[in-house]
């Protein structure tokens, strides 16, 4: 069972404006077991949207329309269906004295342009709005059913909830979807695809999605089923799979990021941290400290951007750094070293790389980032090398440091 | 001149994603002068897709795909745009070279998956990803032109720029868009609407559109005239009375952040900096050190998270800390202080607050941060409070600490 969402209104077709009504109207969907097949955004254009209603109507059991309900020139919504449709509209005093009487709840008189909402396509029932003048319009016109909704998120939301989900859930067979998610890091999407695709290839139901970010893949499954133990079960059969496969890279099953999943681990065995910063300059501490409540085991830390801070604050030997370059396995757990005894903490993490455009050479080109952990385990670091910019290569340096502070807690 | 954009990907069609590409799409072809009639999610689904395609290219002259270039099964885009062209696709070694020698370069070796990102539409021009395997592809029909862009966003838009923009140039009626853009801080959003609106709104061309992020609100003026000349003049005409009316809370006239206007200052004067941050937790330097080359003027930071650090680390007497709690304008002069005095820098900011969500009283909300600054001007701290969540509060910190060192350096 498929649906397509057609959001009206030239002003999402600019550069500062998004359409987000689509992604609570998604959600709803879902949970009724219905997918979103495809959404779109179309100007004040009654053409193209009457094009483009047409065109969803035949192909799609459900379609849903938000906004183009107002009562200016521009609101084109009403007249597009019909012409979609190829049906009529008609006056409704019914829906013009409610639309006067909400004006006169609000001490203020119904402009004349405002008539132009009481226009209702023949055989649509009405969808009243309580939050604003539009009514809504359910059109079901055997093959398919065509919703109208008003565009502000408020007055949809109410409508869809009180109007819609009752009628879908009568129209729709039960039915359920359930998701699960993978987060993963330390190897790169194409490997991970090759990884795992004998398994995910062998379902349609769970669905399998991969999605990469720096140094993070988010792999999701989504299981379609009409009862939830069902597709529970699909979850946990492909799930496991899955798990088998990618083993400890699997760093989360809820969709936390990488800083929770440690500050969860670190909780667990009332350890602390401090980390000792030069090429992510902050950046590993603010993951960090973004979690809520992080300050119950982060300590703090040492921003060494310069050789002498390093010195200074982490107390690095300059013979070391003058040996080995600061950009080093040795200085790299020099530095972890220096903030766990200075911090006082359980653990400290460290970075030190070229995280570009300039400064590297032929032995650590851009990208090169030593990472350094301390701990009771003892010390140690870890080269890496990553693609892209500035910015990219930071982040993944972030993800790494976490990572490497995962794996040791575990 | 009408063009639509198509972002494929089946995660674009759940209630935690949504396409954001097709915003930086939209400013750049509005730039040459290009409307987006509508653009629309299409699943990883090859047949919807091509139909979409299909319907796209006979109606707009233009139609921009991005995303599904990328190795595995669910990446349909090549497929469906052939099919809906009628084209068919050749292997070409020269692009799987290319591929090959990314992968090397990075140490890694290319999985046999990657080599379905080199099949081209015949036909097709083939558009270099400097930072992704997938390389773009640019068909011309003579009846409208259909562009495939890698979906990551760092590979997409350094790919517009680079290959698409100069080809979109030729292909167009020469008209030219200018623009200018006002960064400006330390001021709500519908306070600067207020005060600048009088001004803007005499004036259709150009057109002005103002976009708030946390603590940056930016101004945009576009104008369009057949001259450059003309256009230059317009913008100058509006912007000297914007200019007029916002003064010194302008930090940036060319769209750079605020880390990268203090930057340009340091820079002028010869000064360096350093940083003791608590509730920004390295937010604060990480903004400062994504700037390349801040190294030049940035020598650290102290990240202080507990009390015992920011005495430790930065000299702060426990009775001050006491007396005044760890949240107070004292203590975030004292932080500044003891930045600038243990690392030797001119200047130093200071951050200390309470992010929430939880933590606040009633003398101190959730929200309230004290920003210090100490330089050779001696040393202040000023007292800010934030609306918003967690992330919010500590982005807004760290604009207003970048904020008061720019008034400070003017």
């Amino acid at each position: 069972m498929f649906a397509e969402i057609i959001a009206v209104g030239s002003e999402m077709l600019t550069p500062q404006r998004i359409d987000t009504n689509s992604l609570y109207l998604t959600a709803e969907l879902n949970g009724l077991g219905v997918e979103v097949a495809s959404k779109c955004v179309i100007g004040d254009d009654r053409a193209r949207l009457a094009e483009a209603i047409s065109i969803a109507s035949e192909r799609s059991r459900i379609v849903i329309i938000s906004g183009g309900l107002g009562p200016t020139e521009d609101d084109v919504t009403r007249d597009a269906t019909a012409e979609a449709l190829g049906r009529t509209q008609s006056f409704r005093q019914e829906v013009c004295d409610a639309i006067e009487e909400r004006f006169r709840r609000f001490n203020r008189r119904m402009a004349e342009v405002n008539k132009r909402q009481a226009f209702i396509i023949d055989g649509a029932e009405i969808l009243p709005n309580d939050r604003g003048t539009a009514p809504g319009q359910w059109i079901d016109t055997g093959q398919s059913v065509i919703v109208l909704l008003p565009g502000p998120p408020h007055e949809l939301k109410a409508m869809f909830e009180r109007e819609c989900r009752p009628r879908l859930e009568r129209l729709l067979p039960p039915q359920v979807i359930c998701t699960r998610v993978f987060r993963v890091c330390g190897i790169g999407e194409s490997d991970l695809d090759q990884l795992i695709a004998p398994a995910y290839t062998k379902y349609g139901n769970p669905a399998t999605t991969i999605l990469a970010a720096p140094n993070d893949i988010h792999v999701y499954l989504r299981a379609r089923c009409s009862v939830e133990t069902e597709a529970v079960a699909l979850l946990d059969e492909l799930g496991s799979q899955i798990e088998a496969l990618l083993g400890d890279r699997i760093y989360s099953r809820n969709g936390d990021p990488l800083e929770t999943e440690i500050g969860t681990l670190l909780r667990a065995c009332e350890a602390t941290l401090s980390v000792a910063e030069s090429c992510t300059g902050g950046l590993l501490a603010s993951h960090i400290t973004a979690v809520p409540g992080s300050s119950d085991y982060f300590l703090g830390g040492y921003l060494t951007y310069t050789n002498r801070m390093k010195t200074e604050m982490l107390g690095i030997d300059p013979d070391l750094i003058a040996l080995h370059t600061d950009v080093s396995e040795a200085v790299a757990k020099a530095m972890a070293q220096g903030a766990r005894h200075r911090s006082g903490s359980t653990y400290a993490l460290s970075t030190t790389g070229i995280a570009g455009p300039t400064g590297g050479t032929e032995d650590t080109p851009v990208g090169t980032v030593y990472i350094g952990i301390a701990g009771p385990g003892g010390c140690a670091a870890k080269r890496f090398q990553y693609p892209g910019d500035r910015e990219r290569v930071r982040l993944m340096a972030v993800q790494s440091a976490l990572d490497l502070l995962r794996r040791r807690l575990l």
